[in-house]
């Protein structure tokens, strides 16, 4: 990762705003939505998606004027666009003359008209158009003076990852000659000489299809899920290198980054984003969704490498559309939510979308602007939360305080880990990261979500939460943590495949067996409804080992069960460092237990100590300023110890603060020089 | 609606019978059947259902003998037949032809051989030979004396609905040119502009395909649902054409009206059905499946908008096959659900079917005539039946009694509330129907169930359970019932969407705030499990929202949840009249609280006075004779006053009648003049 | 059924061992292999399986060095071989070049690459190819000195039964005419005149195609089953005649015995195959899983009809990977599994597989060489076995005592309880062959569980668990047993349909009620979580039937619900024989209770006297010698009367033994003469 300067950012003070869609609204509304706009101290707006169909009417044939009036209009207005490329949804005309460009799922199914990203990113077709609404676009508003920002199509991937239309299949062939020496050296990798699958040629190779809970070869499937996102990441680097020959306006693309799993591998893209932005919207049913979000933040700046400031560019004020129950926010969880992504590094807070849509799939998705319009609680929180982002500017382009705790995650193991045949089958990548990600959150502990490539030097404690998948120089990489002195926690089935998702012999975990001086020789995962207990008084649940200890201490054993009496999480120490073995999966309550032994033993400071709930985050300017975002997801208010002036509204806190329940305070502290 | 002659009942007296396939058995069992039809009082039976690939074993060439001698040995025994043209099975040559005739789902899977109504409506093939073998059974029998009505196909859209294939493709279109003046006033309906779809063409739509949950454009979707209910009338009324090419004999088709979704919008098809016929089951695992089958009753009359009485074509003995546990019914249940439908308006009652099946997809389906034979509980209640029917001779032709309260279903609003992104996908749009028609029907207060066009005048009450979808004109003429003085009931969701399923802005429900005084900023679904406590004790489960009152009184108000002390329940009074807003999913309790005071403001008598369970309706003649039909759906005997002769057994009641546990009484009552 | 000779056995001695993929190691892996076989006992290998691909590279090339060197290296350690053809798994470059050979499933969907058996048996182009692929294979190893017994292809119809492809489609047809006399006699037989699916030529008929709860015509569903486990028959029979052209060596095929699902109907396969063969796996969530495998080890027992020992050819040493939460199996579960099916019959115990595989689809399978090794429980659980395997040589070629229980599974029978509109349609086929063989099994009581075509001349007690399908001529000899003086055990829907599952009718269960002196007149099962209470103090749910008694005894009946105070059980005496008749679904311990009563009726010994979990075998030597196997599956010791010398251990027991908890003694039984 070369140092990369960074790019102008596209507001003066700290991001707001939203998906602006005039293009759904007849003129008359336009105007009240720059004055709304203003009232609500929006200064940001993302224009443009979905609107090829309306640019470009009949082939090369375009109609630019009411996207001039729009620019022209928000450029008066002091609000800059983030512009994007129209190419989330391909013209009704256009798939009707090519309707080969539609994306083919894994159960074979052809994506329909009346979606999104139905469209096949190995399609030439696709590819030809694109480029020439991409380039007539660019061409047109590269220099406008309101377009401060590129946005590359939308979400790419969601709707058109893994598409095994002939054209992916032809690419998936050429991808795979280009990654692997030979076929023979394909066969290898894979292992085809199981249930007979030796190939002759890469030409006999397809994509795999079958039933949802299908089995294929776990090599094959691992490098589709590879060939899928780097296919589609093709297709960003395409349309930018299109927009850079017009436009000088930095170019982005908005990522789903979320705490765990995804559908492309955005690690291995936030390199080529100028401004790395990201959508995430909370599941109304977790009951922890603060939690969620905190890691999902956390994750985008792992995945951005500490490039600094990244934007936050779609989440939304109230219920979404597309869950069971679309739970309204609670009172000021709009407001919380924003400014933990500001907290974790979003140098801006961006919904989906402006104004609410009164047609189409996404019409009861809420919006900064309801249905109801202004006499709404969700405008009051909207204008108060652009109230407080303005008073937020001073954050802007500080960074998030170092963390000393590392949590990494990794798409390639997250894939493998839900896929095909499993000694259990039913386990959530996210499930067991967001585990020891809350534990540290409770404890006002920043952990950094960082990738499995990601520089570790700085780190004290590096968890590994079922890292399944990894190479052998990876997996030294990550041992030698222990070696100078830190902390390594490896849990349940990290390090047991390679690569190429083949199996380590000679006891599990293969890759960590020696650093934790422990090894497995069975899984002995649980039964639905089965517990058994542990010397902590907690009980296992779904997963458990028979471990062997050959240089480590027993932490917590088997009280009952098939195990009793045998190790389920044990520790090595070498030296200065240590490697944890947790081998099983444990209560919330053993592993808060843990991760406060560990965060004691390596002496890690609380940004502020508090109860659980209480979210601490501190920014740092390169001034020496700092700013300590104390937000309070609990239903009473808290007391602790921090100093400084509340940049929202000017209070003056010291030596303790009390954040009331639901709400939020950024300090600027006074630091000691 | 223009008044319409009613045309000749096919039987003298209540008909009843079933259908009847003698094509499955041999010809000995001809006599048996005749007997044992005689035997237990059968008068009317359905003939030549699926008889198509018997009646034309090759292209043109008919084989008549079978059905001439069946439809001649009815006749002797002064059985009255009602033929079916016997489209509802293409024959297997047919199929084995022409392929293409075969209907394609939403999911575009073809329709197999080996089923029922698999053909597609808009196929020019089928129809062409549809219209063959109609012509020649209609010109065979169309004079034939035993023919008292005909019989158009089968269940018309249960199998064949929403057909996606070619040809329906093609006349989707035609279709919507029809519907809509250009292609720019689709886009702006539809509001294409979301997500891209903006049509240059109409020949650019296509029908909507996608995974059972899938989200297509509402407004393409709400066509798309017209579209398939008019294609399927269309083959309707041209098979009717072509039979009254040979025949003076009444056509009608059997509709399959339930209490709340549909699959065809047979408000709109009522009107060209000589005699409106219904198909009833209930869902044996229904607690209250009395009241469904009530309900259906009532939608039924309400659906034929008060023309006089409809005819049941199909229920069942006892249990029906297509449900996972089919279970029997209970002692007398049989004759109540009979009787439930003769209370509510139909005068006939008539079973899927005569002789029970040994082979074939429903051979475990219950008949009147059991594999068991005669000497079954069945056979005994199904004669007590027959002589029940033939002793209620007198209440042919009376008419139910006017009901003063009505409740408003809308087929577009139930296809809108059960597809795409809403606010909670899981509601039942039936639910709220039912919860609101039980507390009528539990003070045995009659409801007509009414489409949304129906002639309102007559009612006191009027209910308007999640009108989702409702144009401004019918908006304004159902709020118009508060002016004259009459009380309007509306439920959450009611009003707010359009006739192209465009939200209204402004505040929820759009369509009704200003009648109400009331609306609401935000939706706040409940998550499964979780319950909001109302200040009457009850609980709110699955929705609520954020009202706001304007000029109503607040009825019942939260007591907890993020909604505490905000309203759940008001109520405008404006002038004589109020309107009511039910912005929640109450309790049974709460609804039957709020029925109870609305009953008693407006002081609708009750037909009778008795527990929840006893259901009480009146039929009433042209010359002044009325029936109080009482059906104990009760484990224990109930009293009541009530006086008259029951028709049933003659015996003389007044001014008390018990009705026994599970028993029905019909009382000839003598009114004062 | 011909009496045959025994083939020669391919091992002296019992046969140990698994399946050995030697082309996934690399060659100095297989010295390694051989060595730690031979430490373990191991004196026969499955190889070959899935091995077409690297055999013949390309059309006609072949490459046997690879081979030649892994058979000459077994047999120089003495170890013989099962040399499977190669066809489960077509090669890439076949699969390339002709996708037509691919398996088209019930739903449609074309069987993908990326798995095993995608190939339709009725394929020419795949047979000409496997023709080839079978004779080179045959002629260049028929008489190589290891190879001991033929395995043709793997697991048939595991991925490839039910194929409804267009070669599939033909070929039904000409078996349809090969056994329907005319298509009037298939319009007959299936009953077509129901839904109008009469068919005026067989080629107007297709194989069933649609959800997987569609409802097919029972008969045509019934033929098609028939029809896909007879075209896989005879796609064995052709390799078998392929390989008998080169080779005197014995030829099998693994069959998949459960305790009652089957994809074929091994009953009619079983006289084809030299030694009858099975694999079994039993369900991890299964609480008396061991008592499944003791289903499953009888029925095979049956099926082979007393041929003599069979061949255990794949089992599991720890978890499988296709189910949720492979669980591992219990300390010594492993020995027990094993010797169950050696106890019932079995000369031999082979696993899935020999070495852990790590890559493809079965990584994680459990294997007798775990990832970990030889330094595992596994290993010297292994160990174990194959000395016991090797102490345990006198039982070779002793049979199992006979049995004087019975219990008829029926292929068919199940086909049909499992599909189509049913008056219950989540009942389980298994559910009620499981319960009433566990009452016999915890009470040492040895059951046949046999085919219906069986002699059932020496059976005292014969049980008919749902036979839903069976002929007139079947049940009049299943009849007879009662004629004889013996008991007949008849639980609900037996008898109900004939064989072409057309319904009897005159009263429930049609072809037994004669026999039974009772009869029911409705079916009326229970929804989910109902219970109806009898007068034992147990409870009904899921099934009753309305039963009338004409000439027998009522044992159990009703005392609430519907059916209070009518029979649940009967029986008829006649002469010294009985008819029982179970029509509900009763609780294990009422069917416990009456196995106890009709045990003792008949005054059946137990094998020996122990409590439930405590399994108890005898097989007999045609020298007279017994062999006790006694299994404890408790977690508590077992004393038994019982007196012998443990072939494993050495150790003599008279005239008491303990079983420890967990353990197996295997005890050569003093008989007196």
């Amino acid at each position: 990762m070369t140092a990369r300067t960074t790019p102008p950012w596209p507001t003066a003070g700290l991001s707001f705003g939203g998906d602006y869609s005039p293009e759904q609204w007849p003129r008359e509304v336009w105007h009240e939505d720059v004055r709304l706009m203003r009232e609500a101290g929006v200064n940001l707006v993302t224009v443009g998606v979905f609107s090829w169909g309306l640019l470009e009417r009949a082939p090369g044939e375009y109609t630019w004027e009411w996207l001039d009036e729009v620019l022209d209009l928000l450029h008066r207005n002091g609000i800059a666009v983030d512009l994007a490329t129209p190419t989330a949804a391909a013209p009704s005309w256009l798939v009707a003359a090519h309707p080969e460009i539609r994306a083919v799922d894994r159960q074979g199914i052809v994506r329909q008209s009346g979606e999104r990203l139905g469209w096949c990113p190995d399609s030439p077709v696709f590819r030809e158009h694109a480029t020439r609404i991409v380039e007539a676009v660019a061409e047109r508003y590269g220099s406008h003076p309101a377009v401060r920002l590129w946005h590359v199509s939308n979400e790419l991937g969601g709707g058109n990852g893994r598409c095994t239309c002939a054209n992916s299949t032809a690419a998936f062939r050429d991808w795979l000659r280009a990654h692997h020496e030979s076929i023979d050296a394909l066969n290898d990798a894979w292992g085809t000489a199981f249930w007979g699958h030796t190939y002759t040629d890469f030409d006999e190779v397809s994509l795999p299809r079958g039933p949802r809970d299908g089995a294929p070869n776990p090599g094959l499937f691992l490098d589709a899920e590879r060939f899928s996102s780097d296919s589609l990441l093709a297709h960003y680097l395409h349309e930018k290198t299109v927009i850079e020959r017009h436009s000088a306006v930095p170019v982005t693309t908005n990522f789903m980054v979320g705490a765990a799993s995804q559908t492309v591998d955005y690690a291995a893209w936030a390199a080529h984003v100028a401004i790395p932005a990201n959508d995430h919207y909370t599941l109304v049913d977790d009951p922890r969704r603060e939690q969620d979000l905190a890691a999902a933040a956390d994750r985008m700046r792992g995945i951005t490498r500490g490039r600094g400031p990244w934007l936050l560019m779609e989440h939304s004020t109230g219920g979404p559309s597309w869950q069971e129950r679309n739970r309204a926010k609670e009172p000021s969880e709009l407001v919380r939510n924003a400014l933990t992504h500001v907290a974790r590094g979003s140098d801006g807070a961006l919904f989906f979308q402006w104004r609410a849509s009164t047609a189409g799939a996404e019409q009861f998705h809420s919006a900064m602007l309801s249905h109801a319009g202004t006499r709404t609680r969700i405008w009051r929180e909207v204008t108060a939360l652009g109230r407080a982002m303005q008073a937020l500017a001073p954050v802007q382009g500080s960074v998030v305080e170092p963390a000393r705790v590392a949590i990494v995650v990794d798409d390639p193991s997250g894939w493998a880990v839900q896929s095909g045949l499993k000694p259990h089958r039913a386990l959530s990548y996210a499930r067991e990261l967001r585990a020891w990600h809350r534990a540290f959150f409770d404890r006002q502990v920043l952990t950094d979500v960082v990738p499995v490539d990601a520089d570790l030097d700085g780190y004290d404690v590096v968890v590994l939460p079922t890292l399944l998948v990894v190479d052998d120089a990876t997996a030294a990489r990550l041992s030698a943590v222990v070696d100078r002195g830190a902390t390594l926690v490896v849990t349940y089935l990290s390090g047991v495949a390679d690569e190429h998702a083949r199996i380590r012999t000679g006891g599990y975990p293969g890759a960590f067996r020696d650093v934790l001086g422990a090894w497995s020789e069975e899984f002995t995962p649980l039964q639905r409804g089965e517990r058994w207990s542990l010397d902590d008084g907690e009980v296992v649940t779904d997963w458990a080992e028979a471990v062997l200890v050959t240089a480590a201490d027993v932490v917590l054993a088997y009280t009952d069960g098939p195990l009793a009496g045998r190790p389920a999480v044990t520790r090595r120490h070498a030296g200065a460092g240590d490697a944890w073995y947790v081998s099983a999966m444990l209560s919330d309550d053993s592993i808060q237990r843990l991760v406060d032994r560990i965060v004691a033993d390596r002496a890690i400071p609380r940004t502020v100590t508090g109860p659980p709930g209480l979210e601490a985050v501190r920014r740092v300017g390169r001034d020496g300023s700092a700013f300590l975002f104390l937000l309070n997801h609990r239903a009473d208010p808290v007391t602790v110890v921090a100093s400084g002036t509340d940049l929202v509204d000017g209070s003056v806190h010291g030596p303790e603060t009390i954040v009331p329940a639901g709400r939020v305070r950024v300090l600027r502290e006074e630091r000691a020089a």
